[in-house]
């Protein structure tokens, strides 16, 4: 079993990469006996676990989120949706099962201890248990991606939920080729990772600037005041190291044929500067992908895509 | 550091055990980091965390809860209201410091990915971050206690939020003297643990019976088809072995004084019979309370309460 904090950082919300093999029961339990140890308003524990396996079932529900999923993009602007367009948001049918956690307001009623002030605590106490759960297959070595694009009332009557009881989150699960170190939202150009050291306020609210969505590598211009766990948070709170933030996103470049096959790489010094980074942080992440058989350095001491980058295959 | 599953069920909603010791700030921030690394729904990363070191403010809060616990308590019946009365439901005082979480609707705004359809999916991001926060406190052996008895709006002009982001979690964190492995509300008889096995359903919702709260032990009769973690589940997905939870029973009946001192603890039999347990789970049971000096075996061979328990005080 991985340490703690190895699991924390390696989570991902996967899309792409299931493989669809077969999960074993005690495994499954395991995992949903972890999401139940989660805490809970007035120990009122108002979760339900729904295995969903059956292929009728998840290939209705793939259905609706394909139909949501365009109610979506006909909300965004040319720019945004074409970045959308390359994103996937559900692995329904390539991951193994699919497990629908719900709310039942219900349980624990009429006095929930601790939850005549805040309506939402029951709700609250679902998505500790839903992130419990996501960290155990984390820790499992699987892949859980969250599915937002439904409606409730649709998941409430395709698994026959009574009234009153609320599905919370659809999850994809089962093993996975491998996990990304950085989200797919973040390597596509949809959004960047916030820097901590914005969040953190003390003992009272101060403004901040940082609201507009990130560029892509903003991230990644310098260590913050805030340390934190050794390997894994160099960067004021980010969790992924700098030179391996840089890999992840020229890796993407290449795989997706945006940098073809034995064209050069971007110079060392101007991917320094557009990214902000240490000279060492650039060398290091090259050498990543150079282990990785993506790039090799040509005679003339230029670092090219290797022709093994087709074998990869996208995102 | 810890192993993830040990995370997983040593973290408990701590209230008496605070020392108000010191938290160092890198041990601080590695615990935010943990949070920040959440998942967030189209990677709004929706959250904000105050820390609230402030005496006043704190004091301002305790005495908040304070009424609202009496609001609650006032809508008991006689019998709740008597085991809600030796209930403590915050350590706002005695822990070294709050963190209280919020959320941003406009964080990632006017688009975010996965949020069209589920208006509550950033509330839901946030209580992601809630549980990394919190389960990276227990790794680094700290307790953490969530606050439920306020009003939000009370929060928001205590801090002085601005108006649209939205108090979650008022959270209590420190160094504790230790964890109890059994919650406090089942130590005290205000509700017990359901058994994981009446949570999961197959491919649909099938109704079920166990919608009552349960008997004070009821979790621990015999072992269901759901195995688990080693050592840990051995209980129909119940993380706490039975033997540990028949000790937490006895020891709280012990120092709450309705065991006393040099009186007998109930017969093997009758403990047997209660609980449900195999003969072999009381006597290991028995001698762990014996290990801790809770408990000594007379000339008579009967099992007596010893009068170190007058030094261990109240649950």
């Amino acid at each position: 079993m991985p340490e703690f904090y190895d699991v924390i950082f390696e989570r991902r919300d996967v899309r792409a990469e299931f493989t669809g093999e077969a999960v074993a029961e005690e495994v499954l339990m395991r995992i949903l006996g972890a999401a139940h140890a989660a805490p809970s308003v007035g120990l009122s524990q108002p979760w339900d676990f729904v295995v969903v396996r059956d292929q009728g079932v998840r290939e209705a529900f793939a259905e609706h989120v394909l139909r949501e999923r365009e109610v979506f993009a006909a909300t965004l602007d040319a720019e945004r949706a074409a970045t959308f367009a390359t994103i996937k948001v559900d692995g329904v049918r390539e991951s193994t099962l699919s497990v629908v956690v719900t709310y039942d307001p219900g349980r624990g009623a009429p006095a929930v201890l601790g939850r005549h002030s805040i309506a939402d605590a029951g709700l609250y106490s679902v998505c500790l248990a839903i992130q419990n759960l996501w960290l155990a297959a984390t820790a499992e070595d699987l892949g859980v991606g969250w599915v937002s694009f439904y409606r409730e009332e649709f998941v409430a009557g395709l698994l026959g939920i009574p009234e009153g009881i609320r599905p919370v989150a659809w999850l994809c699960l089962g093993p996975v080729t491998h996990r990304h170190r950085v989200p797919d939202l973040e390597r596509k150009g949809w959004r960047g990772r916030v820097p901590l050291t914005d969040l953190v306020h003390e003992d009272g609210w101060r403004e901040q600037n940082v609201r507009q969505p990130s560029s892509l590598l903003r991230h990644t211009r310098g260590a913050g005041p805030y340390g934190g766990h050794p390997g894994h948070m160099a960067d004021s709170g980010d969790p992924v190291p700098a030179h391996l933030r840089l890999a992840d996103v020229l890796r993407e470049r290449i795989t997706s044929g945006e940098i073809q096959l034995d064209s050069p790489l971007p110079s060392e010094e101007s991917l320094r500067r557009d990214h902000g980074l240490d000279p060492d942080d650039v060398r290091r992440a090259v050498q990543v992908l150079s282990d990785e058989g993506l790039v090799y350095t040509g005679r003339d001491g230029n670092v090219y895509v290797s022709s093994r980058a087709e074998e990869t295959g996208g995102g």
